[in-house]
């Protein structure tokens, strides 16, 4: 009898903001598996540090980070043949994935390697937007607003483009692209009702218009933007 | 000293689908307050029914159905003025929100109410987004896609037309307009990748390729569109 292979989304950084589900299978885990940097600790991992079951086996799954754009497929390879045997010898697999498993996670590389052979669920988590919503203190979009996703890696013709046709937006993958993401907004006209949030559900959470943002945004970072129906 | 007023979302239907914090804030609950339709029960109540403390005191907001699209002020007047006076008199208030409660939901009625006037806090939850693509078993988007969530209730040409230009889609808000929903992926040339997925995350849930969806599509249903990068 093989094992199932479980995606499991641990949310957006407070441990308290795991679902039961997700409590309840790493705390019944046999064998966890994250993505890791090469230093510093997983964060996906941290997150569930106090759930972890004593003598859980652990893979990790070390990422460089300076390939995060084109991820090293070779790690994800050796990953994923090291759950497909753990799998196979009949445990059960907790893949742990930082917000949602479905939602531009890296879980996607292991199910497109995984999910023909083995048998894998998904449990989704709450996603880093409900915690950035959250943390400014405002809904994002309602009624028969569109909302748009867009990743702050898009070239700033595109961004100004797609931002001069949409209603709510949410601003991903900030990071080094800070400076043009807020020029974009701003050519765009949007500035006046952008949020900017930082480590959104962790103790050092920050939230404050994006005109008030500090110069640098570090990569747990989203702008928001919300829909007019949905501004308060 | 006044209590507060919590919105907290329950996820998509699922009752291990609820967090930690979630669960926890219901159990110590003075008072809870959820939107009800005018016949049958809440779902966002029913999805908790087994975490609320004996004794709760329930302030139920009944939201005619066929004003839907234009929710009926009045009724979140009255709720607001009540959760209001409950606050007020110190009893901390937890509204209960499907989903997430800043993402298409109606919480912000309250949210715009109170504000100004109550301590108020949000606790984000799981949204029928991530519910949906893991009953379907596809990731949404990945790298740098972007995603769009368009309620099916624009009209037909604007569907079109942003579906034109997309890359990943959620598309939400189904129904009654399934049929224009349809007609507009064909139209896109994007019927080939399409999911559908019903009642996400409860036993009833149905998943299968829009090509073979049924006939109508109940409320809770979603179609998704997986960005190419993120298809498996």
């Amino acid at each position: 009898m093989s094992g199932i292979v479980y995606g499991v989304g641990v949310g957006p950084g407070d441990p308290e903001l795991i679902t039961l589900k997700a409590h309840r299978l790493i705390s019944e885990a046999d064998v966890v598996a994250y993505p890791a940097p090469d230093s510093g600790d997983s964060f996906a991992r941290r997150i569930v540090a106090d759930f972890l079951p004593k003598g859980v086996r652990e893979i990790p799954m070390i990422v460089p980070m300076r390939v995060e754009r084109f991820p090293a497929q070779d790690v994800y390879d050796a990953g994923a043949a090291e759950i497909s045997k753990a799998a196979k010898a009949g445990k059960n697999v907790v893949v742990l994935c930082e917000g949602d498993p479905f939602f531009y996670g890296s879980f996607m590389y292991l199910f497109a390697r995984l999910s023909g052979d083995i048998e894998m669920q998904v449990v989704p988590g709450v996603s880093s937007l409900g915690a950035v919503t959250a943390a400014a203190q405002t809904p994002l979009c309602a009624r028969e607003e569109t909302l748009s996703v867009l990743p702050a890696t898009l070239d700033e013709a595109e961004l100004v483009e797609r931002l001069n046709r949409v209603n709510a937006v949410a601003m991903m993958k900030i990071g080094r692209h800070f400076a043009k993401a807020k020029r974009a907004i701003d050519a765009a006209g949007l500035t006046d009702r952008a949020m900017f949030v930082s480590h959104a559900s962790l103790p050092e959470q920050h939230a404050c218009p994006l005109a008030d943002a500090p110069e640098t945004a570090p990569y747990f970072s989203m702008i928001v933007i919300p829909g007019r129906d949905a501004h308060v």
